[in-house]
């Protein structure tokens, strides 16, 4: 089960097509689901509605939904919507199952490899709108026995990464952290039009590809949903705490969680 | 699974308490679950928060969840916070499930008489942010056999009366009416003090008893969760559409369905 909002003003504009909001509030909660290995089945839609927000967008804005919800098998089953003095919010519960064990934050284990199921950055050139959530990798994945921790990078890679390291150490009862060669990330090519690319690769987040670590040791498989990921892995999991950046001259700096922060931090 | 949310300007004021505006936003839902006969099992919490909405109210609006679903047996085991430039929204998913057969607001024949679990009218003087989910009610007039439909009393009695004689209409394949006598209808307190009574008991909504239809014939047990309930029906279920006020001078008047309509009605 998962929960989560698409505000107006936050994560998308007042003038984004009500179709593309629909479907970016479907992409972001099935993402949750693809992060733990589930398949999605059901969805409850929940609409608070600005006065103006008509039925002509509200027709597109369910139709986004519906045809999000239908690309990745799953059905909308109810909801509710409230007029707001507010914001347009959509508000989406995702329910899934699992058909085998979970892929989790907190299995991560000092040596492993760290991989993408695609490069990122640059996701608010429109990215951002057109998630593909990762439900045949995050099931495919969970189910291998190489597999390390997984999560889906949301709201950065770097601060993601601090995330499952943080739940990998908790469960370890030990100091996890990680170091990235900064010539191996994916980087997105909407990011290798910016400046500074490798920054919007660590930052910019809603990308909503898998980010996940494998046994050293272990070969990842050469077929399946993730033939076409780069073989190399873009990192390894230390059994120490921080998350460093080796560059291409061999220098070591300290990367500081780059991304967003939820507001509250518990 | 039931999806309903809570917003600043619409369900409470600026200046309402956050305890209170967290154990609402978990009423609202659980009334739902209760509505159809349901055990209340786990919430979901999704929280858009605007600026200046601070720890201490943040902490205040969890407890106020947290012993909400204390109170009712349930469990807070997720959720997302971000923030946002509109107001405070507090959306709540539950998860509930059925022990036997669910209440149904579809279930109503001509004939059936028609009842309340308790006294409406008058919340927006505060009981509105005091709803009592009637869940033990609502799981023991499912397994009666004597149970016609069964609904809550959010949008107001006469508007949720007219949403089951709809579905039970369809049901049926057959218009249903109702007659309700306007001496009979169980009138809280909070609106016997208002101008109006009876408009307000038909009007307000944020009641959340249950409302529900009794097989003619059948006794309705006097022990139970409904012992304290009114023993006398207060209108009947008729085979022709419309909804009747019957006067205490013998009089029949045509009720137009009073209440909160919600701004989508597909």
């Amino acid at each position: 089960l998962t929960c989560d909002p698409v505000v107006e003003g936050v994560h998308f504009d007042r003038d984004t097509a009500p179709e593309l909001i629909g479907a970016k509030a479907v992409g972001r909660n099935l993402s949750d689901l693809a992060a733990i290995g589930a398949v999605a089945d059901y969805l409850l839609v929940s609409l608070l509605l600005p006065a103006g927000f008509g039925a002509t967008a509200q027709d597109a804005l369910l139709r986004g939904i519906e045809r999000a919800a239908d690309e990745h098998g799953c059905a909308v089953i109810g909801g509710d919507t409230s007029a707001s003095p507010g914001p347009l919010v959509v508000t989406i519960t995702a329910v899934g199952h699992l058909e085998g064990p979970p892929l989790l934050r907190s299995a991560a284990r000092p040596g492993d490899r760290i991989h993408l199921t695609g490069p990122v950055g640059g996701s608010r050139s429109g990215r951002h709108l057109r998630i593909r959530p990762r439900l045949v990798e995050g099931r495919w994945l969970a189910a291998l026995p190489g597999i390390g921790a997984g999560i889906d990078v949301s709201d950065g890679l770097a601060l993601d990464l601090a995330t499952l390291l943080r739940a990998s150490s908790a469960a370890a009862g030990q100091e996890l952290g990680a170091e990235l060669d900064a010539t191996a990330i994916p980087i997105h090519d909407d990011a290798q039009r910016l400046a500074d690319p490798l920054r919007h690769a660590l930052g910019d987040g809603e990308d909503h590809e898998l980010l996940f670590t494998w046994r050293a040791g272990a070969a990842l498989p050469d077929r399946g949903p993730l033939a076409d990921v780069a073989r190399r892995p873009f990192g390894r999991v230390l059994a120490e705490p921080g998350l460093w950046l080796r560059g291409a001259d061999g220098s070591r700096t300290r990367l500081e969680p780059l991304g967003h922060e939820h507001p509250i931090q518990r």
